[in-house]
């Protein structure tokens, strides 16, 4: 199958994406609105980009009627926002808090999710998330405008916490204590329980 | 556990991110350096960012020492690459192919892997992968300089292509018939053979 995107409909081609871009961690984020209201909102086109300064990115893509969502407005708004990660034990309420609510309602209220506050940054962290990262906007980068299109949010980490029940004895985030979980196509989510490993390669002799 | 970036080692803080940012999936990207030669490198900040346009991101951060991989210096000087989905199949020889080869070798050569053109853009796609993404350079983001710094890629997608073989009668990606895998801390995978659905949720009621 070839699929040329100039000539295939938009949800199509996210489908095709999403189903083949597997598995992708979840950011759970916190942001608050210039009103002061805390949202909570989960994206799965998101990762680290790089260690020095820490740093990471999602995209809310806009939603189907072209529409900006709340996380995105609050962010260029108020330039802050707290990654949650997400444990299997929190998906479905994660998945709670991705339906659509007014602006003016807090995720963390309607779904009974407790606010902690963070050192840094002023959206709160998620009490019930083993690990969080507190983050200020680097650069937003559009590509294109319309429903579905990208709004790359860059943020720098100013700050890690994790729990010390995910924690191994030697201070390192523990795969099997946080048990996080990925997303894969339409409704479909991945367990991190199934794991191999593969010692990196030796450098090929010249 | 509470980490300050500011006074944390570089090497510590990218181990924290690359535990607790999981599972990430991996693109395995083909390029061709201004001298024609066809690299191959996997990368695992790595993900979709939107529809419409269709667009991936991914940021091979800087060696250790600071100086940039073949990847990100291919593309700068060319502009163009291909994402390779990595099934748990070539798991092994994706791993091989991250060795430190001169940018004069080629991957493809030094681990026996077989190069198909592509239909738009010159880098060759990797036949042994099922799902393949032609990709055209839309802007390179650098968030610091030095090394574990992101170069963070972002592309244009102007073609995709899936083997018949893992797509399902209704002509959908199958996360069955790709199988593929996520990058979790240090050296370890996940499978994804283990998953669960959550239906969307409701609209709340207002």
């Amino acid at each position: 199958m070839v699929i040329d995107p100039a000539t295939t409909p938009i949800p199509e081609i996210y489908r095709h994406l999403t189903a083949a871009i597997t598995p992708r961690p979840i950011a759970w984020v916190s942001s608050l609105s210039a009103q002061g209201v805390a949202n909570l909102a989960p994206f799965s086109f998101f990762n680290g980009v790089g260690a020095n300064p820490p740093a990471v990115m999602f995209s809310p893509v806009n939603r189907r009627d072209g529409s900006r969502k709340d996380t995105i407005l609050n962010i260029e708004a108020t330039r802050e926002f707290v990654i949650n990660i997400v444990p299997e034990a929190l998906a479905a309420v994660m998945n709670q808090t991705s339906a659509e609510y007014p602006s003016e309602i807090s995720e963390f209220a309607a779904c009974h999710l407790t606010q902690v506050p963070s050192r840094i940054v002023k959206p709160p962290r998620l009490q019930e998330s083993p690990v969080h990262f507190e983050c200020v906007l680097h650069q937003i980068v559009r590509v294109g405008d319309g429903p579905l299109s990208a709004n790359i949010v860059i943020g720098r980490v100013v700050m890690i916490h994790a729990n010390d029940d995910v924690l191994d004895p030697a201070g390192q985030i523990d795969p099997d204590r946080v048990q996080t979980v990925g997303r894969m196509g339409a409704i479909l989510y991945s367990r991190t329980k199934d794991r191999f490993e593969l010692a990196r390669p030796n450098a090929p002799s010249r």
